[in-house]
């Protein structure tokens, strides 16, 4: 496994890189820790440690982040942490999603380090199977090709070398080199969607093919072979002084398939994510700019319009 | 409900068509009849009644064929019926999918029934929970885009007006009609994965999202929308003395999924279905055919090569 990740550290990495990796103290991120310091003995790169709080589960919690403060020592790396009040953040925000609320506060923390330190990527140690979970999860919600193709090995300032190893070989490792690392035990509580996939949906699934990870990462490339496809095919939309811009005779020549594609990419660029953008409201954005008119809009996500000018379709803020 | 089944079978039928109906005795194909009944006196049509019994359940499946027998003589309708000996077809072909196996044999049936009475479709029961199922095993089995999309309403003389429908719809209806059927136990019997996916998986997945049909209905229109703008890209290939046809160079200058969408296209017009096609297999057969080599060849399914000869590519017989 070690040379797996090696191969792909050559691939992204190079001399004197800075990158934070977020530890949490769990099996996965203590071997990805544990095989980046290895690697750096070989190519030197500065490692900062990243560690979040969550204060989900009380003392267990700050036992964590006195294990990841006490490998931080052990290796000589510089270590940032951040505690998250949850308590507040559920009351505030009225929040319907709690891990998702967690994760954003997490990349949040991440990237004020990344430009701290002037850092290269954000490590973090997702791995097969949680990409497996993710894809599923995306398939249960109704996703479409960009949910069905999961998480990349690198993008957004996210490098995720763990992304082709399966959790077995990871449980290895830590044992054979004998880690310390602490069980997270809210992967027991079922109520979370994902630990319904993890415990009882993925065996289920693993009774009908034993090398469910294999054909599931063969089918991964397929759709982003497919992806790349379309990428490659969708047009143009320029940044003009704060405003989206696109050639809207351009668009409705489209596919369908291929304008859907251009939207999506569109809303990303506006709002960062396509999280909250919907079916129905994609069919109504759709129905709008195909109208023929050249002088319509539309809402577009939060505080933003979707409209046609003349020969032109804009993004702006509302 | 009635009236979403009319409406597809507006579109696809017209008056005087032939039409052979696959009647299992089941709740689905029970209700698909009683509908077709009612259509015709709007809509005249010829119906066909046709009932495989697969022996696996004893005398509970010769019941099934008198139940399907008595609804032929209530309707006026013409009965066919044929009998698998599955012991014969288990031993013979070492079969490692007996449901496959009796799917195939099935189909073979309708075929002679579609040729006998020059009818148009066999139309079957499936249902969009079916098509979850499909989707699902396909997904846990590594099948790529073409897996993803399932089935269709309508393809290869297979017409299926009820893959919109979900299963509360259908035994609503029948209830609703008072209607007998039988209950296919061996629904109940885990050994089967399709059985696994709909008893253990998918009541799971619900928990999730309780509107799991829909957003699969959704994400399914997205990826045909794909399919669709991939298959108008691929080249054609064409029949000369029995031989298939297709220019190299051009192949060659393909995205790779466009690649590999060809080939699956080739492979499915070489042997009709794609299930043997590994993507091991795919790998070697992209090797071979984009070294630029004008003179090489390889094995291409049972019985069958793939070849290049100067700038021309071909599957031909071995």
């Amino acid at each position: 496994m070690e040379e797996k990740v090696f191969q792909i550290l050559d691939k992204f990495v190079k001399k004197d890189d800075v990158l934070i990796v977020g530890v949490s103290g769990g099996v996965d991120s203590v071997v990805l820790l544990d095989i980046l310091v290895k690697f750096v003995k070989k190519t030197p790169l500065k490692l900062v440690i990243a560690h979040v709080n969550h204060g989900l589960r009380g003392k267990e919690s700050d036992a964590d982040e006195e294990l990841v403060k006490w490998y931080a020592k052990k290796f000589g790396l510089q270590f940032e942490f951040k505690k998250l009040d949850l308590d507040s953040l559920q009351k505030k925000n009225c929040v319907p999603n709690l891990e998702a609320k967690c994760r954003e506060k997490r990349y949040e923390f991440f990237g004020k380090l990344l430009r701290k330190y002037k850092a290269k990527y954000v490590v973090t140690a997702h791995h097969l199977n949680d990409n497996l979970e993710t894809v599923l999860l995306n398939f249960v919600r109704g996703a479409g090709l960009n949910g069905l193709t999961g998480m990349n090995i690198c993008g957004n300032d996210i490098f995720r070398p763990f992304l082709h190893i399966n959790k077995k070989e990871i449980l290895k490792y830590a044992t054979e080199n004998d880690l310390k690392f602490y069980n997270d035990y809210t992967n027991f509580d079922e109520k979370y969607a994902r630990n319904r996939l993890r415990l009882k949906v993925i065996p289920e699934l693993k009774k009908i093919n034993p090398n469910l990870e294999k054909s599931f990462w063969e089918n991964l490339e397929n759709l982003r072979e497919i992806k790349d496809l379309i990428e490659r095919q969708i047009p143009l939309a320029v940044f003009v002084k704060g405003e989206i811009k696109f050639n809207i005779v351009e668009f409705r020549a489209l596919h369908l398939a291929l304008q859907k594609a251009f939207l999506i990419d569109l809303y990303k660029k506006a709002h960062g994510s396509t999280y909250y953008f919907t079916s129905k409201h994609m069919e109504q954005i759709l129905k709008v700019l195909n109208s023929g008119k050249g002088n319509v809009k539309k809402e577009f996500g939060p505080g933003q319009m979707i409209l046609v000018e003349g020969k032109t379709g804009i993004v702006r803020d509302n």
